[in-house]
């Protein structure tokens, strides 16, 4: 962990600097909270006032309070928080919450002072988090610096890091309800110094917390956040919600890769390569985080359900199956063990269904046969209320199997009234239960995903060696802003291995005509233009010219229906090359995120790529599984194994461009955008073309 | 409604067969809740053992039981049930409720015996409910003929029709922790007699029921089905959720379209057609009861949402727009309505943001703002646990304002224990409360569809009077079984108004130039053979054939090609047609469903239909609407208005297709499928032209 942020988390005196008697107060929120959290520092009370509150007598001034103090809680009105981080810095405190509000969040003039307040925490040499934030909570230590209405929430084993202070409130209150605690929680508001990356190590590094939550609005630095999450998440699980997705305008962009390659792309891209899990709502992230943090993890993929009526089974299969998961098939030693505890009409295969008789017996020796089970990856068991018995005996019987289980498996409590003490006691023994087999499907589901990611180990973006990048480095310095002209595109993609198909220049008809029967007929004929990125689209590609007639009145007619499209643009005359073999075609782009940097995509080409939309995205460099998930994740990829009498093509080349071109970019900042467009993969072990090539720098 | 099943919803006496005074009896706990339910008319409870049971005498036989008694509740041995049968029909019972479980749900014996009480009812006319089946229940009757535990559920405006009882056992005990009533339950159990069709006009029949919510695990007579739930649909709204859809198995199928036209899609196309919501999960279906059964519906599509915190503000406007709904535009007046109510620092835009300063006057004051903008169709109140006031002062404040409102509001309460008061505050006012945001756009997202839904008019399928339908019966009648020859396809299509190209079926190679001479070169041969469905996946197609030599050449190759790849194939010879004009390649296929017959698929044709997955699907006959809504469901179908350089096609040609090849099919159920791949769409005004067709019969 960072040191200087070392009194955040593990703070020895904690000065309240805005102590209020007001009840109305932030101030006294917070000190009513910091003396009854039962923190074992020292807790200093500040107000100018003076006098007593909480039983504690209230220092003038910051200057006059003893040591130990080495973190502040400023809860003073926005104005005179610069003044009070400077006693606090006089006083040798080199961290600070600022709980108050009035700052960016508010406008201009409060964003003026809130970059202040950052310039005087630079010069203090202070670390500072908030402004407008609830702050810092830990229920083990324990610590509470927020201003929250109580009860605080329990300890646990769940950790919430959140760029919202009113979802902090909100989950506070309905994990209690939920019946799960939180372990620390962080609130970091306009996050002026200390953001979402900072404080993943030293949460991570809590031994309570067994996983961490996080309610992201955005990433500040997107390649340090992948980095520092994707070490955690090597150790601990973390889930993620993401919002905002709406909010961002688009980006001026002139590729298809640049129109599909939106922020949810490369938040997306980002989560995948640091091992994040997302979520789609509150609610999908804390029942994903339960199961992470109370339930081992699976060894195979496999679900067995156990159900006392058929209706619960169809609903659970069915959301188990459409998430991809199999339904285990039961061994026959299983088979025979549940025959001998159910009746004759009850179900032995999975889902088992024992019938509406089931009691803790019947519950317990079946789930007990389904962990013993080899095929079994985990259990979803379902309990409507049960006619004949009460739902929390029956859940009695079942925890200690759950217990000793090196298997999780999750409770779908199906009601409220006839189950609320059935859910306490599974709740007391960390045994997440869910109202409806949906959700408990759904929760499986992340511990096989969690399963998967923690066998795998880290794989490496790929860097070829040999690459030549001076080479492509001395054709982008010199070039200008725009598009590549397309002779240096050809070079800078050779220098990264990726070769284009010979093109002549010609500027005369009779240029043309040489240049093809030199490269040999049929050949196809291309606009060169700058200025014009579709040339397919304004008639600028005339394609298998087969003699020197139609190359001539070809290159005439190119020339003239790009005029006409674009009459400012500059033309330099009209590309040859010979018609390339036959292949498969794809689309290979990349773009520069401003979050996450390199971006490339894979998918099915041509001109429709935006209304097909069969794309998919990673960042780059990327390592060759995330390339290979990418081929795998598009129809354009699968099909390049053959696909009814289209022949099985060289994916391995596909690969490979798509891997270069992402070394290229991500080498190459200066490059806005890159497209291939179309790769046409060829058939196996003969490799794939770069038909069409467009690539565009940035201004600097 | 259907007289016979008067006495489920109405009886005038009811006798419990089977009554009994061993509380672990099923018998005990109808006997239980019918007498406590407060059921206004007669109950007769008959056991033959006699003696008393709840305060009444019981009857030793049904015989004795005096008037009036027009139902039977049934719960005695399963064996027993045909005696109990008789016994009631005997008396003049025609209605009885089979609660005893033992029969199909167990096996081969089980069937055998269910078949025989079928009979038996058959024979006394006698309507049966089950077997196997909780009952029924209605809260305002009141009536309750189930054996549930209590608590039952309170009184409401959502009904339950179930296929399983311990689904209606859960959703009673759920529905009243989450504070929302029922109406009527009917749980169905194995539907011997009444289905889940039949109870539909009664339940929606009821004044108290505002919503009906279904639980399927199938439907006995789809066309049925959809003609009953359609008649309900413009009069109540009704929720269904479709559970069961991996178990089906997959049939036999020779066309793409029957590759994609999967259950799951027969079961989509029905409930559109019929104005069903269909549901995901149990919890998402009663999130849509409630504000489909409490709130007005929205006079227009856009939100406005109200938050006193940013992050729960973004939250809403991402759920918002991910479910495809605009965020209002506020007009001036609200605005500046806003900045009067709201400190300077808060947003007065949509998400309006009141700051955590917020108390019953800002949400009251806000909100009345926001009802009255005319460009605002629904609102959304975000409560987080409010930090200076309590949640529930804050409700109480609210509730005029919706109860007054003709707009729907709806509440997220983020939280638990300390919003718990205030969901009671509004849940006692039928103003639905959900956990999150994401929930509450969930819910007006289906308020605006019920709206849109219930401000259309029931289209017409379209039924093109033109049809020569004797014509295609004719030669359907007299073909054999599998694949149509390809002259009597033609021959069929064009009786419904589909025109194939010219084709000549050539039997020689010199018959094969004859014919082309006469179509005009360029032409394509196709080998003629009813064995092999996909002729260009073994070399049985050439195109653009442009002289004699070139056809005489490719009759022998297509042939040979054929052959090769299905060496007991019947070859008729090779079709010769003129090569055709130009134009976007789409596929419109038809299948016959099973459950719900006639099936219309389009979308992106060629080979690689089932990879792209680029298709959509409706019952025919269809009306337009619902065509345009295909196409435009689909990027194919989409793309035929025009895309970059393709120019706008003859849209209506092709939705004309689709339309008439529905109405073939749907009026020539022996056809099994048919599919135009691809149907080639020319440039406005142009037509299509059926380019490939194939045709399968059914055995009989």
């Amino acid at each position: 962990m960072d040191a200087s942020l070392q009194p955040f988390f593990h703070p020895a005196g904690i000065a309240v600097i805005g102590a209020s008697r007001d009840p109305a107060k932030l101030g006294f929120g917070v000190a009513r909270n910091l003396t009854q959290s039962g923190y074992p520092g020292v807790i200093h009370l500040v107000n100018p006032r003076g006098g007593e509150l909480m039983g504690r007598s209230v220092h003038r001034d910051v200057a006059s309070v003893p040591d130990p103090v080495d973190l502040a809680v400023v809860v003073v009105p926005a104005a005179a928080v610069p003044d009070a981080l400077r006693a606090c810095g006089a006083r040798g405190i080199r961290a600070a919450i600022i709980a108050s509000g009035g700052f960016r969040e508010v406008g201009a003039e409060g964003a003026a002072l809130e970059a202040r307040v950052g310039e005087i925490a630079r010069e203090l040499d202070m670390r500072i988090v908030g402004p407008n934030c609830i702050g810092l909570l830990d229920t083990h230590l324990p610590l509470d610096t927020t201003f929250l209405a109580p009860p605080p929430p329990v300890p646990g084993d769940v950790a919430f890091i959140s760029h919202s202070g009113a979802i902090c409130a909100a989950v506070i209150d309905w994990a209690s309800g939920q019946g799960f605690g939180l372990s620390r929680l962080v609130s970091l508001g306009n996050q002026t110094d200390v953001c979402e990356t900072d404080v993943l190590a030293p949460v991570a590094s809590d031994r309570y917390t067994r996983v961490l939550t996080l309610y992201l609005e955005g990433i500040r630095d997107g390649r340090r956040f992948i980095e520092q999450a994707g070490l955690v998440t090597r150790d601990k699980p973390v889930v993620a919600l993401k919002v905002g997705r709406f909010a961002a305008g688009q980006r001026a962009v002139a590729s298809h890769t640049g129109a599909l390659a939106g922020q949810e792309a490369a938040y997306n891209a980002a989560f995948q390569r640091a091992g994040v899990i997302r979520a789609e709502t509150n609610e999908e992230m804390f029942d994903w985080a339960r199961a992470l943090a109370w339930c081992p993890l699976p060894a195979r993929r496999e679900i067995a359900v156990l159900t006392n009526a058929g209706g619960p089974g169809v609903v659970a299969a069915d959301a188990v199956e459409a998430l991809g998961l199999p339904l285990a098939a039961l061994a026959d030693a299983t088979v025979a063990r549940l025959r001998g505890v159910l009746p004759a009409a009850a179900s032995v295969h999975n889902p088992v269904d024992m019938l509406a008789s089931a009691g803790p017996r019947e519950y317990s020796e079946c789930l007990a046969a389904l962990v013993a089970d080899e095929q079994v990856g985990a259990v979803m068991v379902i309990m409507p209320p049960p006619p004949t018995h009460s739902a929390e005996s029956v859940c009695e019987a079942l925890v200690p199997i759950i217990r000793a289980s090196s298997k999780p498996v999750v409770v779908s409590l199906m009601g409220e009234n006839l189950v609320r003490r059935a859910s306490a006691v599974l709740r007391a023994e960390h045994i997440p239960d869910y109202r409806f087999p949906e959700r408990a499907a759904s929760a499986l589901a992340t511990l096989v995903r969690r399963a998967a990611f923690v066998a795998t180990p880290v794989p490496e973006p790929v860097r070829f060696p040999d690459v030549r990048a001076a080479e492509a480095r001395a054709v982008l310095d010199h070039a200008a802003a725009g598009f590549l002209p397309q002779d240096d595109v050809a070079r800078v993609l050779s220098a990264y291995g990726i070769d284009l198909p010979r093109i002549a220049l010609a500027s005369t008809a009779d240029d043309a005509v040489a240049a093809a029967a030199q490269l040999g007929f049929p050949v196809a004929l291309k606009v060169a233009s700058p200025d014009i990125p579709h040339k397919s689209d304004v008639g600028g590609v005339l394609l298998g010219l087969s003699d020197a007639d139609a190359v001539r009145a070809g290159f005439v007619a190119v020339q003239a229906n790009a005029r006409r499209a674009h009459p400012l643009a500059r033309l330099d005359g009209v590309h040859v090359q010979h018609m390339l073999p036959e292949g498969q075609e794809v689309i290979v782009g990349a773009v520069q995120d401003p979050q996450f940097g390199a971006l490339v995509m894979f998918g099915a080409g041509g001109t429709e790529v935006e209304g097909v939309k069969d794309v998919a995205f990673a960042l780059a460099p990327l390592p060759r599984t995330e390339a290979d998930a990418m081929l795998d994740g598009t129809w354009a990829g699968r099909k390049l194994r053959g696909f009814r009498q289209v022949p099985r093509a060289d994916r391995d080349a596909a690969v490979d461009a798509l891997l270069r071109l992402g070394q290229l970019v991500a080498e190459h900042p200066r490059i806005v955008e890159v497209e291939i467009n179309p790769l046409r993969v060829r058939p196996e072990g003969l490799g794939a073309v770069a038909v069409d090539v467009r690539l565009r720098l940035h201004r600097d």
